[in-house]
């Protein structure tokens, strides 16, 4: 089944996406089959409520840790991404106040279906919901040159377009041989398979939930692949506005944000 | 005004704790005033509700900087703390699984009262609801040894007893001349003021909303004082067992916790 939450900003109806694509909404379902319920589209949310924690991994694909110019790390890395980073896999991408590095990261989420803690490895994929493309967006002068900890570069407004459905786990069993990719203005710069992922999607969520519960809605960004703009030759590249960010995963759909200036800014 | 939420964890009310220092559910407030309503207190929970964040502040006491072998940060280094971490003021500290180094950190918390994004440091404490004693239980081997980001040792359950109470603004408009102290079993090991803070309240509000919106009910944890198990000479000493921590901030209340080994692990 593919879920997804539709409606204006805060006001979001759960639905699903049926075979042919279309997105239903269940709050209306065996109540009012009327035309409401059959009307274009409106607006995409994130498929998820807001959620108690977003955990995002680092340096998890070999090729983007040489990239950024780091080693690939022995143990996962995980940080944190502010919740109220959360939007719409549709919706803008907000270039923060006195930005000049913000950069996109294709990733796979996993969105956590039952309470998590101590969770051994070989049990670790009976605790996900499902799955979906997440955008990352990352400052990358507040990310590594504001001061300690990356959570800085990673939790502006509009830093986690998620969507456009989450998968579940009944029709998507194995996440490990995805491709997965990212263009921007039409130009292919990620293009990867989550086969390549140094620490897979078990050992992730059973190496997390020994320092943390994971509680169900939790998501999981498993790491981008190499050609994020920071890592791009001869010169690194940055979203500026008016910048069209496409990205999908094979069987999880695709998405696409417009880069603008932040309206609050 | 002193407000607090009580009863089991998981079901716990509002009320607020009168100038008598008896707690007081609001709920009950006006519809029934019966034994219950005097009955004596039940369990303390924290006294807010879970928040969409918890933001630590690092290194904001020099002396604390120093015993931690790191330098005065220039500016404030932040980082998250799950928010599934949270627990009552009276609540045991678990020692989480394989854990060597759990750790002490009284703390002045800040409760956002209202959205708060790039807000200047004049008009910061406008955004306040109130503040609290927080403890900041660290696992310092998770927190330094386990592969980056200090997330992994700030996240454990029951990391974060809050409270006994949030003192709003009205009752302390000046949050930067506070004794604050912990005892371990009786002696005490952290005795400073808020008056010692690198960066005040204003600065950390203003700072962090340049990065990501606060929304009402976040917490600020503000950093602690020297005084911590990792920093102790000759040796360093760590929570074991039956280990009773108690902390206060002059005006916010006592807390006090039993450390025990998580019956999860």
């Amino acid at each position: 089944m593919k879920l997804i939450r539709h409606g204006e900003a805060g006001k979001e109806k759960p639905g699903i996406q049926d075979s042919n694509g279309r997105n239903l909404d269940c709050s209306s379902f065996g109540e009012d089959w009327n035309e409401e319920f059959f009307a274009p589209s409106t607006r995409i949310g994130p498929p998820i409520s807001r959620p108690s924690k977003i955990i995002c991994v680092g340096l998890n694909y070999r090729k983007h840790a040489e990239e950024a110019g780091m080693a690939v790390p022995e143990v996962p890395i995980i940080f944190m991404k502010a919740t109220s980073s959360l939007c719409g896999p549709f919706d803008q991408i907000f270039i923060p106040k006195n930005s000049v590095k913000t950069d996109w990261e294709v990733e796979l989420a996993v969105v956590i279906g039952k309470r998590a803690k101590y969770v051994s490895k070989e049990k670790a994929l009976d605790y996900v919901a499902g799955y979906c493309v997440h955008n990352d967006v990352s400052e990358r002068d507040f990310q590594l040159h504001h001061g300690g900890q990356w959570v800085k570069g990673k939790s502006a407004d509009h830093f986690a377009p998620l969507g456009p459905v989450l998968v579940t786990t009944n029709e998507l069993s194995d996440p490990h041989n995805l491709r997965l990719w990212l263009k921007l203005n039409g130009e292919i710069l990620q293009d990867s398979s989550t086969s390549d992922l140094v620490f897979d999607v078990p050992t992730l969520i059973s190496h997390i939930s020994q320092y943390m519960t994971l509680l169900p809605g939790d998501v999981i960004s498993t790491g981008t692949p190499a050609g994020v703009g920071m890592g791009l030759k001869p010169e690194p590249k940055y979203l500026k506005s008016g910048d069209i960010v496409e990205l999908g995963i094979e069987g999880l759909g695709e998405s696409r944000q417009e880069a603008i200036q932040d309206p609050e800014a």
